[in-house]
């Protein structure tokens, strides 16, 4: 890194993107330049840095901006209009939306378990699916033990996944209910306040939904198993920023000891092993927001099968599942390949 | 039926013993007496049935106080004293707690799948677990379709199944949040405002917790089927009163047709298909709540195992999971014996 970096964030005001700066700050980037992109609406807008204090700009993708790295904290239309002429300018970006990765050139990374597969020719770096970088923090460690031919998950998906609206959403709305009064949902397809419901991603002939699609194709790419079967369960909680999950991984052949699976998972560098069974304390939301780490405990064998165990799992959303691992990106291919 | 029936209800004040209260009113019980139960404190306590005010009485084990039914709805420390004594009296005792149900002289009863396993001499029937209710009312009507050797499950349970202390406390922890406000929890073990956490049960040298355990055993003893291989994993979230649960079903052989695992489970008594995959409108607490189905959607071949579905459930824990469940072995029995 020569003088410092020019860094761009588009989608800035979202809660993904907010969540890009504060790692920005906070993970002492040397920052030479800093540009916040908006929508129209937002242009001219202030919005935080540290103390200073940046004005959200218009995106223009014809030319880089004199970007080094470019962050896409957006939806998929929005990043499939811009992200790749941005890449081909020889910055590199970043993308958080689903638009790319399935591409079979756009690597799909967490950096914890395949920063390796990024070529020093690829501008162009999807961010997984939330959900899916939660769930393989916690099973790609196991590799190390035995071969894994089968996941089964069912998800505790938090507001934050939907961004914002959703987390405004439903504290508006339990508040509301708390108080006796009527709330009409506009942001999430059904009644929050105090009610879960299946996540409302469109479903296919299969039954699963878009997320649980996601969930199985993204683990199959970012673990290099067109083999590996999945059968996700995609729920959406009361919870505000940190998604949970139950898991249960099946090995090829009997599953390796407790004591292993539990040493193998500390040894992870992002994964805390949170494992009391006397005082019965487990991951918990409350313990993974605003927190870098993937929680997992509930460590056990599966009562129903000698080849499995059971885990449960829990990540900030924000972070880990989606801000957090872009910037981690960036900074192992900075470590890799320099600037 | 005589002239009517003489029921007391032992722990009239709490969630459960509240909603056999409404129940037996609402379900046209030719009532003659109704003697409300409750601890020493709460002893000259009015309590309303319909229209009328009954003051809570002292339970006197020594003799039956008349009654031809008696339900506990009660620890399992009270039952334990109480219960067997007052069935030796010829009154007919459903018991809700979990003292009794794995006992071998001791039904286990979902009536819509095994009242038939009662004798006309067994006097004690204990009513099962909250979330073994509502697996077994979806998973029980699928052995019409071909042999079941392995259920795995995620629950998402509500304050409800931890009493009526916990809903106030999921109520004011949740407004205590939101306006800015410490709350210590009193009545669980770990903040509930918009988290989610283990059930906290004791966990055995297996790791699985008690509820767990009890959703093991109690399938098995329900089921007659000693060899069924169960693998839950129970989590408490922020929902009031209806528990939800993520659920794969392996068969013996290949698994069924998916309309004709939506056929058998529309015709079972109890049940409502909620599958609407074009709305993506599935079972969700605040259908459950306050009915007695046992709503059961997400309903699809489980892409993992050809073997196996998976299906999603929500039922009202209070109701088919405790209280009504309870009052229906008793019509049951009435139906089956008479009186």
């Amino acid at each position: 890194m020569s003088s410092g970096l020019s860094v761009g964030v588009v989608g800035a005001t979202g809660a993904v993107g907010n969540e890009i700066l504060g790692l920005l700050l906070h993970r002492g980037w040397p920052i030479l330049k800093l540009v916040a992109f908006g929508s129209s609406r937002s242009i001219g807008r202030p919005i935080k840095f540290g103390s200073k204090e940046l004005a959200i700009e218009n995106f223009d993708s014809d030319h880089n901006h004199g970007l080094d790295i470019l962050f896409f904290a957006t939806d998929s239309e929005v990043s499939r209009r811009f992200a790749v002429k941005s890449a081909s300018l020889s910055t590199l970006v970043i993308d958080n939306s689903s638009a790319f990765r399935m591409e079979p050139d756009v690597p799909l990374v967490i950096p914890e378990i395949n920063l390796g597969v990024v070529r020093p020719d690829q501008w162009l770096i999807a961010n997984p699916n939330c959900s899916t970088i939660i769930l393989l923090m916690a099973v790609a460690p196991l590799r190390a033990l035995g071969r894994i031919r089968r996941i089964l998950v069912s998800t505790y998906q938090s507001a934050s996944g939907a961004g914002r609206d959703a987390m405004v959403e439903l504290e508006e709305s339990t508040r509301a209910y708390l108080n006796g009064e009527v709330f009409e949902p506009k942001v999430m397809p059904h009644p929050y306040a105090f009610n879960i419901f299946s996540h409302n991603s469109e479903i296919d002939e299969s039954g699963y939904n878009g997320e649980e699609v996601k969930m199985i194709l993204e683990t199959r790419k970012i673990l290099g198993d067109a083999e590996i079967l999945v059968n996700p369960t995609c729920v959406r909680v009361p919870v505000l920023r940190s998604h949970s999950e139950s898991i249960t991984v099946e090995f090829e052949g009997p599953a390796p000891r407790i004591d292993e699976v539990r040493r193998v998972l500390s040894e992870f560098s992002g994964v805390r092993v949170v494992d009391d069974r006397e005082r019965s304390y487990f991951p918990m939301p409350i313990d993974a927001n605003g927190g870098g780490d993937v929680l997992v405990g509930r460590i056990r064998q599966d009562a129903s099968n000698p080849n499995a165990i059971s885990l449960f799992a829990c990540g900030d959303q924000l972070l880990k599942g989606a801000a957090l691992n872009a910037v981690q990106i960036a900074e192992g291919l900075f470590d890799r390949f320099g600037l």
